[in-house]
């Protein structure tokens, strides 16, 4: 026998729907309702039927092979049949690479399995750890994740729990760590029938996706523990090794104890249990230190953040866009100030918000940061899905991959920037729901039109091509100019590894000069140091005599122009100098 | 000349207006307008056109002689002259005893003035801060103060800014420290233009009172500056010694620097400049630890914050009241857990919110901890404004007041409640606007009909007797049985001057033990110990055996009453037990 239970504190009648027959339940206080069962076997659809209405999903179904809208299929989690089930990876430091990948576009099938057969090319390329867009289920076939309503259940044309599990055990055998991003803040628009169990939402604040999630009126307790569940399953059932938390200033959450908190103990619980460690990174755009502070200073004890600022500054000083939050971007200074303190707002006044941004990094090291050139947001979030590589000259792409891979935040890619694909990484979805569907297309034009472009221009997210235009050309790795590309990333991923100074997380040992009218930067790393030219003209840069001027990796640039005290730097070059390999090994005896 | 400058960002056009006058003012950027006068003398009353609307008074106006819909006069603050301006307290403390009046109703006159006249009754008392409810201006000429719309100018009913500092002087001269009621958390309904200066309020929040205060959205530096500006202006020009922060839990704030951050920093930096130590208290109810926790742990560093679980535990224990919030409370053991921890709710579940609430206060000391049995709240927003005296046996009160004043926290008493006070302190209003003053009406007789009250029988706010019922008779101190109230009030005052044991902050080392079926609790603070029988029937006490057992002071017990290691207390009886006074003075020579 199995008890069925299920919180839904709002109906005042729930049955169990399972093989043609609904069967009462009964309440047990609190809003939990039960029932006795003989067993789920596999390949059985139930769900619930709340005051006569229905059959919906269970809120926590942990498999929807009929899709959002369909019954749920019981998972036995412990008949999987792991291979490495006993790896598990060191911490995130800044000696990790993370990747980012879309399951649906990361391949042509765009399944769990065929990412899987892919992993040789991050293992080559020097990732460490990869990060899924969110698998949970989403309405229809194509989609970035984000608007997930099935947040137990992986999305069945990935490949389902199976194949997850698959994909997660295939990477651990080749030691690669899997992190899931997960989305706690709102519900996706179509299939979410939680609304009608329990108050999930509360109307006290808005954020952008309209009513906020519940995190600290009345009954909140079992929202919060609806999500905490969710994140332990992605990380028991599983095997992750860690997971990236969509947006959490997106949270409205006053308790004395804040969500991030309470999911750090519980994470940690579990990792105490099984031996495990596991990796909380969270997506913030408050830029607060508490976020990754430890608990005992106040924080949340993240195990990091992403880093926008460093991302914006560095894109706008590549671009030259100044539209949108790139308006309170662009001075080499703010990169210099990225490079030495993570945040660039940190308490100053920030124009796009009208107000002042951010608190001072004070303490902390860059371990606790992630920094990009590119993810799906800053690509897909354009109106033509544009990479770097779209929007500047390939020198300008080496420069900025370079910056990433020589900071001391924890590197992160987004599938594809290896080899600067051609494809874009563009908004798709497949709504069924026709009105839907057409108010997103809609909706896309409209936000783009108001930014001047040409509505016929703007690629509409419903339609199956934007999807597959996104997809990933596993052709083009392997030819030039995409092969030279990847050569270079694979060499600056090298470095770092081999290069302490180059990934030293040391925020205070970090020093850099910069012209802004020049635009040129230098940033003295150890005994190391990264010197950009940003510009189109050739600029004499002044090195810093305490570090090696041996040039170890160069984009644009050659020995040469090392002459003296300064570099000749070459338009748009980028050079790693530093102390030269010794040319034996030494052994004390 | 002088500058006068607003801040007004929504109209397209400001003028100043003076003397009938109107005269345009020239816009400086980031929504702030100036114009150049020659002087504001007093008497001289100004306001502002927007775009050719009003006048209003300024948002700032430092004194509203016709009331908060008239124009402001100038206040020179420089002229006022102090007798005692250099005398400045020391830091708030459990040696401290905080006494909270009520300007309007503490005399008969209902003035400055009047109260300043009152000082030694608080002196005798032994009390070291007085507490005043809002004085900023408010419509009408009776209110409890929270309805205030001129922040900046001292209630005109009560005696305006010269009313104001000549009370806070007589304070000083007699060695008593002022604290100040301030609300940042709304504004009043009548009266309030702001928002047609400036976005001081948003919608991405609801509050009980509406629109949030506009703390974190565009334009929020500036809304944040008036109050901070507003803080200072008190404690520099009217030498106030500390603020009393109005439901800081309603405060809807994201930013990485807190507003609660920002002004304690803009408050100590004034009390740098000054030589001065200013104390800050927040009204919570978010039992968070946070507020009092010091920066460098991640709090804002609030002095002390209202302590309502020891307030509403030792109110349901003495009532037996269980309806509204007081459901959550009732249990001796609570009582225990408050005199040990403070917060009762520390992360468990709390039924009124229907969700867990609060952190543990590991860490923190009594001192950061108001205690009291009443105040203007607990009191006043009763329908019939009932004090613990109306509401439980004169010996039950006095066992309220034992543990107040024996409590491991800062006492705070409410005015009269040292003598039992027979007047009531009722909810009363004076709005202006003849429906705001209907609406108030109405809306609390229908707020205790909820309740099963008669509306009848709920005293109107409107109506200017419900304001004279609630002040105190000064010729009720003078006789019993409230002149033997007052002398148990010295009396524990006394003993808790003289033992520190008795006002020690230290929570660890408080031990408690009660009987829940018996209703009684004992106390160990330090060599001394406090044993409180709240039931009816008389009960043997397990004394602490390391305590001294002279009896100190006691209602409804003597000596006798201990009998070995037990006390043999009688009902509704309390005693405070301790070492001996030495006989004589002892001198090491």
């Amino acid at each position: 026998m199995t008890t069925l239970r299920v919180w839904a504190p709002l109906p005042p009648r729930v049955e169990l729907q399972i093989n043609g027959d609904s069967l009462p339940m009964k309440k047990d206080g609190r809003g939990w309702w039960s029932i006795e069962v003989d067993s789920l076997p596999p390949g059985m659809r139930y769900g619930f039927l709340l005051d006569g209405e229905g059959p919906f999903p269970p809120p926590r179904a942990p498999r929807l092979p009929d899709g959002v809208h369909g019954l749920a299929e019981a998972v036995d989690h412990a008949a999987f049949p792991w291979q490495h089930g006993a790896w598990s990876p060191p911490p995130l430091s800044t000696g990790s690479i993370i990747y980012e990948l879309h399951i649906g576009t990361f391949t042509p099938e765009g399944t769990f399995d065929a990412a899987a057969a892919r992993l040789d090319h991050l293992i080559a390329l020097g990732v460490t750890h990869v990060e899924l867009m969110p698998v949970n289920s989403f309405s229809g076939e194509r989609g970035w994740g984000y608007d997930g309503t099935g947040l137990f259940a992986p999305q069945e044309s990935y490949g389902g729990p199976d194949g997850l599990k698959r994909l997660v055990d295939a990477c651990h055998g080749k030691g690669l760590a899997v992190l899931l991003d997960v989305v706690y803040n709102h519900f996706g628009p179509e299939g979410n029938y939680l609304g009608k169990f329990g108050p999930f939402l509360t109307d006290r604040h808005r954020t952008v996706w309209g009513d906020a999630v519940n995190l600290d009126g009345p009954e909140s307790d079992e929202v919060r523990r609806f999500f905490v569940d969710n994140a332990l399953m992605w990380l028991r059932d599983y095997r992750l090794d860690g997971l990236r938390i969509d947006a959490v200033h997106a949270f409205e959450d006053r308790s004395a104890i804040h969500f991030l908190e309470e999911l750090r103990v519980e994470v940690d619980r579990l990792g105490d249990r099984l031996g495990r460690w596991f990796t909380l990174i969270a997506e913030s755009d408050l830029n607060d230190p508490r976020i990754i502070r430890p608990k005992a200073l106040g924080g949340y004890a993240m195990d990091a953040q992403w880093s926008d600022d460093f991302h914006h500054c560095l894109h706008a000083i590549l671009t030259g866009e100044r539209s949108g939050y790139y308006t309170d971007f662009g001075p080499v200074s703010q990169l210099a100030k990225s490079f030495r303190q993570a945040f660039v707002y940190d308490g100053c006044y920030c124009p796009s918000r009208g107000r002042r941004h951010g608190a001072p990094s004070t303490g902390l090291t860059g371990s606790g940061f992630l920094a990009y050139i590119q993810n799906h947001d800053q690509v897909g979030n354009r109106a033509r899905g544009d990479r770097i590589s779209h929007l500047v000259s390939p020198e300008k792409a080496r420069i900025a991959a370079a910056l990433v891979l020589t900071a001391p935040f924890v590197p992160m890619l987004f599938m594809g920037e290896e080899w600067a694909a051609g494809t874009p990484f563009l908004y798709f979805t497949n709504h069924q729901d026709e009105a839907l569907g057409r108010a997103v297309s809609k909706g896309r034009r409209q936000e783009f039109s108001a930014f001047g472009w040409n509505p016929e221009d703007v690629p509409d997210p419903q339609d199956a091509r934007t999807f597959e235009r996104s997809r990933l050309d596993w052709a083009e790795p392997g030819r030039p100019p995409h092969s030279d590309m990847l050569e270079w990333y694979r060499t600056l991923a090298t470095l770092r590894r081999e290069r302490y100074d180059l990934r030293s997380p040391d925020l205070s040992a970090v020093q850099t000069r910069f012209d802004e009218g020049e635009q040129w930067i230098a940033i003295r790393r150890g005994s190391h140091q990264v010197v950009a030219n940003f510009s189109t003209a050739p600029r004499r840069v002044p090195l810093f005599g305490q570090c090696g001027t041996a040039l170890l990796a160069g984009s644009q640039v050659d020995q040469d122009a090392v002459r003296g005290d300064r570099l000749h730097a070459p338009p748009e070059s980028v050079a790693i100098l530093g102390p030269p390999a010794p040319k034996t090994a030494e052994t004390t005896c």
